[in-house]
């Protein structure tokens, strides 16, 4: 037996094919994930891959969370891996992500679980490789449920020609520790630096990194370096699809030791890929999108679309106010899950402008989708006079414009209950920091599919989608598919006479400005102030997100799509008292 | 200078005391705990107190959460410090809970912050301690904000006779890893073990460990064989208050080195505690309730009034059904807050029986609290009216029932936005963890109050208020303050004719047991099913709780009284797929 290592290592000969099963879980389902992870590796033996690459935790789908904790999910996991590695062709090694038992924990302390990658060979287990860094923060609880990793994650890949490779292993965060890249460390060790001292041919990682925007120039960026830095080419496999309110979108790449893009698989959806480092040609933009206005379509097509089907739900129900957010709602949803399955609802009241009405029926005519319309004064009506006593000579308030959002929330949530449609709410990104909504009102639904995009960028994805040549499916011959009317006219709420949203807040991209310094990047109200806001403005708005927080605590889950969300990665006390 | 060890050592003989200031913080609000440490300092001193133990992060409140993530929270934090450094008495030292900045974290890496406790004496932050074990499971995730911190923590305080004692310092979960009381270690490290190595005179531990039935008793246990184990005297000062979902008990202790208890600071609320280890005598039951249900009881009232008064409302809003839930609710509230800041309302429908009312009222006339009825027939009118085109030859189903639940809520928060009020939910831990329970119906409010609170557990806690002679500001001269009918009638959701519970659900202490099991002790299905339960029953309650998630992920704070609570310790997927 030769060793390929330096055919292979020059990348200029040789015959090994490599595969990466770019998969789409569903978080705890260990039979489907199963069947779909033995698909995905017998697809790839028919061309001869002798290495197949799967997602983080493939088996179970990322992320897990509380799962992890039921010990029989956890003895689960392992015959699935086990039924896993005899049903694969046994000539192909497949690397699977799992989880593994820590032995130390019962007596010595620490977690019981290793997060971990299993290599399936010749019908059974042959190794097992883990996880040493652990990411906590953000949105990662892997402190959580994990113990840190040893070292030492290399294995020999025979080949079919009786030579071997030396295969260096590394799960997500362990490739995010490149001091030289960051400019510091996150971690003490680096364990790719460590395998690079291991005399390894190839380093491979097994990933499930959410999206956010702008993330894979950096992914791709990051792990380029790695490969110029340790002279090693480099696989790495992502999970795709989306779990509550995380996003993954795929996009696995391959690089050869100079650091070239030389495969990449696709964004927001399924994929398997077949690398052969000799017969590719290098291509820096395979994983770019035209605009990061595309690119965010496209995750939260993925994000409602799977949010629905994972929850085994076939339509949704949308209420169209007319306004830009709701129209949005309804052209991602559209496209998701087509138009035949969402259904449109206008609820209009006494105070609805007559084009609330005109924009929402033409939206829904340039989607195609179906709509109701119940005039909500009846219950405002019954309301109003069921509470004229206890409210006596007491003058309207808000009080009267939440009850309008509550009688319309609970009118979406009855066609939810009796038609089996999954409500999606419609509030953005800087209405929820704000508190610019009402909690059992418009806030209702199973899922908050803007709920992480601020207002200014609502408006840039319209507009994007108005423009685009994206072969949408929801552009069935209309060009511009949100009607001018809703993007140039003046947000507002309709909830009392003339009401408009900048009477209650700053313009958009003001308030825009300073949601993203407070929440993206952690800023004090004196260096947003400093950066040029005005001082009063500042203070105001510092003050409304954090009295909002318990309107977010009982919102639906949102999709991600920035760096900082409103969800499983913001962790704020409510029953608090800060001055920042 | 001669050392005082030795004669402290030996209890025997002496005057050192020390001082426990068992505070009730607002998280974040560093100037009001800042004030109040001051003052607690002060009285403290009053009574020639050497050394003032508090809780651990007591200059900011436990939990901080995501706000230990902005960089000006963490400066202001070291000025609140050094602020109290310089007022305080300088002849007293005192530890304050507090953060301090990891040097190393932005180039070697690691987390940015130790949880600390500073000694501040003479003026001046004289030295900083580290937490060295960082809870990271439940509702902890101190490994997404802490580093690790250092061993060595002594420090040698001079006394007013010029002798000297040697403290050696912990925070919280550092006392938690006694391998000989455990019988297995969950840390590799025992920082207590260390420090008794190092001769010192003294243990103290500066906490915020929340509540939890039995807990307590588990702590003094836990403390005292500390104690005995490394023959050291042990001072323990704990948390007080509830913030958000969880309620911190209090009840700091001080142990002699033959580990009795000497002093014990009182339940949920705040309390001096001065022990001079030679006048006091021991007594094991200083921290023990009459029954579990006095201790809840008192737990949930603390919760409530916190909860209120720390989001600043003053009165409350409860929805009466005449059903053993909100009248528990209302009775913790009037306790809590004082019978004129609580509001019943009783919204009788045409399913509504003639007892929901008079139990009701009877229940308010108990309490002296008032009340408003409003019929919800005109709303159920008015949305079936409307809907009527809609739902077409539809049969009634849950969703008329959820109509009414809505109403209900909108009803509430109506009254909680005109008055600000808050809204307390009622639903009960049983309730939750099956769903049922609407969603923007009856799970309406700021607070839910016995959302940890299993059914069984509900009806005890009512049996209990009726014949305890604990002093409640409720029993006014009225002995069975809950009215008998509301205990003994079924329970019924009475949201369509002769509706029962138990005609969706097993008998509830059933229910309760499979849900221990499963929730408390993370048993799978069949495991529930060998200790004795029906396969059916079994399977439907774990396929009940599993398709409730969505709810509970839009539920309110519950306070946490168990073991493991639907809140910040519990982490579950909704779009997922399991079968164990």
């Amino acid at each position: 037996m030769t060793s390929a290592s330096a055919k292979f290592g020059s990348l200029k000969s040789g015959s090994v094919k490599f595969g990466i099963a770019q998969l789409n879980p569903i978080v705890g389902d260990l039979v489907g994930n199963g069947d779909r992870l033995l698909s995905a590796v017998q697809k790839l033996a028919t061309q001869d891959v002798q290495l197949v690459l799967t997602p983080e935790l493939s088996i179970c789908g990322y992320p897990p969370r509380d799962l992890l904790m039921n010990h029989q999910f956890v003895r689960d996991m392992d015959l699935a891996i086990a039924d896993l590695a005899k049903k694969i062709p046994h000539d192909v090694a497949v690397l699977v992500g799992t989880v593994s038992l820590n032995p130390q924990a019962s007596q010595s302390g620490g977690k019981p679980l290793f997060n971990s990658a299993a290599l399936l060979q010749g019908g059974e287990v042959r190794q097992i490789f883990q996880k040493r860094l652990l990411p906590t923060y953000d949105v990662f609880d892997e402190d959580r449920y994990f113990a840190v990793g040893e070292g030492g994650q290399v294995f020999t890949l025979k080949l079919q020609d009786q030579s071997s490779l030396r295969v260096g292993v590394t799960i997500c965060e362990d490739i995010w520790n490149d001091e030289k890249f960051w400019g510091k460390r996150n971690y003490v060790d680096d364990p790719v630096a460590e395998l690079a001292q291991k005399e390894v041919d190839l380093l491979v990682n097994l990933s499930a990194s959410p999206y956010a925007v702008g993330k894979q120039k950096l992914r791709q960026a990051m792990l380029s370096h790695s490969a110029i830095v340790h002279n090693l080419p480099l696989l790495y496999a992502n999970q795709v699809g989306a779990n509550d309110d995380l996003i993954f979108d795929g996009r696995s790449m391959a690089f050869n030791r100079d650091g070239e893009l030389i495969a990449c698989g696709k964004g927001f959806e399924e994929d398997l890929l077949v690398i052969d480092f000799d017969q590719v040609a290098s291509n820096p933009n395979f994983s770019s999108y035209e605009s990061d206005d595309a690119e965010i379509f496209a995750a939260l097509v993925l994000g409602v679309r799977d949010y629905v089907q994972k929850c085994r739900f076939s339509k949704v129900v949308i209420g169209l106010s007319g306004g830009i957010d709701s129209a949005l709602v309804a052209a991602i949803a559209t496209e998701a899950i087509g138009k035949e399955n969402v259904l449109g609802v206008l609820m209009p009241s006494p105070y609805s402008s007559d084009h609330s009405i005109t924009d929402a029926i033409a939206l829904a005519q340039n989607l195609g989708i179906a709509t109701e319309t119940i005039p909500i004064e009846p219950m405002m009506s019954a309301f109003n006079i069921s509470l004229a006593n206890i409210f006596a000579d007491r003058s309207s308030d808000v009080t009267e414009e939440n009850l309008q959002s509550r009688i319309r929330g609970s009118l979406l949530m009855a066609i939810s209950n009796k038609f089996g449609h999954l409500l999606l709410s419609t509030g953005n990104k800087s209405e929820v920091s704000v508190g610019y909504c009402t909690l059992y009102g418009d806030m209702n639904g199973g899922l908050a599919a803007i709920a992480d995009v601020p207002k200014t960028r609502v408006f840039d994805l319209c507009e994007w989608l108005n423009r685009t040549n994206y072969p949408l499916a929801i552009k069935q011959g209309v060009t511009e598919v949100i009607p001018v009317n809703i993007i140039t006219k003046p947000p507002s709420a309709e909830l009392k006479p003339d009401q408009l949203d900048q009477d209650s807040l700053p313009p958009y991209d003001i308030l825009d400005d300073i949601l993203h310094k407070l929440i993206d990047q952690h800023l004090s109200s004196a260096e947003i102030i400093n950066s040029g806001h005005e001082p009063a403005t500042v203070d105001r708005v510092v003050r409304l997100v954090k009295i909002a927080e318990f309107k977010r605590r009982q919102a639906a889950p949102g999709l991600k799509i920035t760096g900082r969300a409103f969800g499983s990665g913001w962790r704020m006390p409510i029953a608090s008292k800060v001055t920042f």
